[in-house]
Formats: C-alpha cells, sequence, structure tokens
C-alpha cells in the first residue's frame, strides 16, 4: 500500500524554522561550508564525509534526500542521482559548537564511488593500538 | 598481569613507513589539515569530529592516542590529558581521496567537552525523512 503522506507526517515546516532554522545556528566555515558526516542507520557505519553550504543542508534536512556540495565541480550534488546510490535521511544532528552535521541516513547500495559499501574501506592504517590501563592489568 | 608488550606488537614501524607512510598520502586542506572523525569501537557511536595537521595524525597513528590540532587555541591537544576522557586508537582509515580519517577507539567517558557522551547527543534537527520506494509500498 502507497503511503504518500509518511514523509509529511514527519515534518513541520513550521516548527522546524519558528525553534530557529538550524541554518541560522550553523556555523559555516570561511568558504560557507561544514562537513557532513553520513553514517548508516541501525549498523551504525560511517558512509562518507561530505560538505554542505547552507542550500544544500537545507535541502538535506527538508527534502528527504542528502545533497552535498560539490567542491571540485562547484555544483549541488544529490547523492545517487546519477548512481542509483541514494541517501534517504532518517535524522540529523549538529555537534556541541554546530559547526559539522551527523546525518544518519538509509544507503541504497555502495556509498562510494570506487564501489566499496563505504568511503573508509579501502585504506586501512597499519596504528599502534593503544591499552587502556584496566585492559593491560 | 601486565602486558607491556601488547602495544608494541601491533606495530611496526618500519613496515608502517616502507609502504609509503599514509602521512605523505593524506590530502590535507589549505591550512595543513584534514577532518577527523572519531567514532566508539563495537557501538559505532559517531563521538566527534575533529581537525588534525600531519604531526597530529602521526601522533595518532603512532602513540596510541588520539591528538588533534586545535584551531581556536593553536596547539596540539592530547584528547583527556585534562578531561580523563581518553580516547584509545584501535583502528584507523582513509577514504577514498585520503582527505578525511576515521578513527576507530576506545572512549573513555564524555567525548564531549559538555558532559554528553557524544557530541552529536545536544542538538537533534527536525528532518523530513526520506522513504525508500519499496519500503512506501
Amino acid at each position: 500500500m502507497s503511503e504518500p503522506g509518511d514523509e509529511e507526517l514527519e515534518f513541520d515546516e513550521e516548527a522546524w524554522t519558528a525553534g530557529g532554522s538550524p541554518l541560522d545556528r550553523a556555523a559555516f566555515n570561511s568558504d560557507g561550508l561544514l562537513p557532513a558526516i553520513i553514517q548508516q542507520e541501525g549498523t551504525g557505519e560511517v558512509l562518507m564525509l561530505g560538505w554542505m553550504d547552507r542550500e544544500a543542508m537545507r535541502r538535506t534536512l527538508t527534502e528527504g534526500r542528502v545533497t552535498f556540495w560539490s567542491r571540485s565541480r562547484q555544483e549541488y550534488w544529490r547523492k545517487g542521482d546519477t548512481s542509483g546510490h541514494v541517501q534517504y535521511v532518517r535524522a540529523a544532528a549538529l555537534d556541541c559548537d554546530a559547526d559539522t552535521l551527523l546525518v544518519t541516513v538509509e544507503q541504497v547500495g555502495a556509498a562510494c564511488h570506487t564501489g566499496t559499501r563505504t568511503c573508509f574501506d579501502g585504506d586501512p592504517l597499519d596504528v599502534r593500538r593503544g591499552i587502556p590501563p584496566a585492559a593491560a592489568d
């Protein structure tokens, strides 16, 4: 059964702007951008990090789909429009100083343009693992 | 039982640099920084985003503890040194274009200076949830 009203039920445009728009609260950098961490709902996988200007953030919060600002192409880039690998927005939060956005999504297919599930799958680094004192006893 | 050798077993300094240092592969921005996403091992919680220059990244990968570059204080900041809320490094990865670092950690206590577990706990945003076509049928 189609439920076209679902999206509307989740979002009240008036309430959104009445309490002070998060777009006004967001601290964009000197280029007018902030980093957006994209995380898969449920699994917690960190899929990628992209950049948003005010308009990309507005679209992401109000349209149900993640939109970035592409710094290399200097244009808006709605994830999945060409690849089909859509990111459906499930939740979002600003961090404590409002200069980073965390967006929880339902990711369709591969998040990375290289074809891997996340953009962090291809280059795991050799690290010295830190051992908490309690665990070392 | 104390196992002081554990950290050493996890990390081979020679192998780390022989294959091309990740510090050389990393794409720092025009300020010499890259964003580092800090994620709790196991739960997948995104704890915070901080910034690292080459030296902070080197320390993070080789010392078992997360070190950031504080843009506001213009100094290195080893997480937990003053708060006790240490981040022990468990794994790290560069993303597909090497301009973002994901660090998996064991977080002691609150990651956020406001006292919340993550820096994203305080400001959840009202969003329009996207509904995948299949889920709407």
